[in-house]
């Protein structure tokens, strides 16, 4: 805000509380303080209204951590979905991803993150005793979709660790190339994933 | 949100507050959701109290239109500031780059827009009358620095045609090839304002 004598620290403060949003840095932020205090002082009153809402009632999911706003949330509460088919994902905003893929009805289980040793995040740090007790409610199958990078992969194989002496059918997401994605722009190393696990095409 | 038979209306209604801020589209408001509740619970409460706070402060300069929490913003109110030199801006959003070329010593006035027929902009609804009591406060000179557009050009006409009858020096800031820039670079009209423009190189 101003480089001169005496500041304006309500706007100073209004704009380094924006930075803390994701992909927002002093620029755009200078650019949301005007926007609200200049343009739409009612949409900043909805923002206010709309956090402190979200903060007081919004909390996690008793059964899978997703996040809601009841005991259960709206999936673990569906009698539409299956309930025996789990899908583990690192964080509650992963969900909206999976449940675009129409093909998915069962439930989910959320990690809370993923294993990684150079954070210092061991398993005694994530939500495995909840994931083994949500398995022992019957699932008959856990498909892992924790994040295709090194902790995510870990991650995975220590669920499969964890969960197949249990009988469990542990399974991952495949990799491979994107539809619609052009070789050209595919990397190397997924590449290589998709021609290891190259199928027969009579299997589409 | 999730797509399943039962929303989570907190989420929605904060995503939905939150694409109220420019550069915010559906995506990235989720992403913030997310963050917020999951990551930065502290950082959500800390938005919460800056916007109520800067609501409450913040407001327009008695003299120059600029945000200030004061009766005058902090320009206005430094005597080390030219008075007699006056500096006419679209927004408030205007002053902080201005201040940041260090050759300005003067104060600001905003006019709270540009006109614009096309959207029903007339000289009525913008802060002219203002501007001519600061002028009768003793102004010499008034640099225009209303936008390079079109209505910003034609607002700047406008003000020349009422402030020069009484006398007032009124300027314009320069156009031209951006310090730095690469002539490849530059639009043909600014190239074009620009060699019209031209000056002996020993003015420098």
């Amino acid at each position: 805000m101003p480089t001169v004598s005496e500041p304006v620290p309500a706007l100073d403060a209004l704009a380094e509380a924006l930075q803390r949003l994701p992909g927002v840095g002093p620029k755009s932020a200078r650019r949301m303080v005007y926007h609200l205090l200049e343009r739409d002082r009612e949409g900043a009153r909805s923002l206010t209204g709309a956090l402190e809402q979200a903060l007081e009632r919004v909390r996690h999911c008793r059964r899978c951590n997703n996040l809601t706003e009841s005991e259960l949330c709206p999936v673990c509460a569906s009698p539409r979905r299956d309930q025996s088919f789990l899908c583990v994902v690192e964080s509650p905003s992963d969900i909206p991803s999976v449940e675009q893929a129409a093909s998915f009805n069962g439930t989910y289980y959320v990690l809370m993150g993923r294993l990684s040793p150079l954070d210092g995040v061991g398993p005694e740090d994530l939500a495995f005793e909840g994931l083994e007790r949500r398995v022992a409610e019957g699932v008959q199958e856990v498909v892992v979709a924790t994040n295709a990078t090194v902790e995510g992969e870990a991650t995975a194989h220590y669920i499969r660790e964890r969960l197949e002496p249990k009988g469990i059918r542990v399974t991952r997401l495949a990799h491979g190339v994107p539809l619609g994605g052009e070789l050209e722009f595919v990397d190397a190393s997924t590449l290589d994933r998709a021609l290891t696990r190259r199928y027969p095409l009579e299997d589409d």
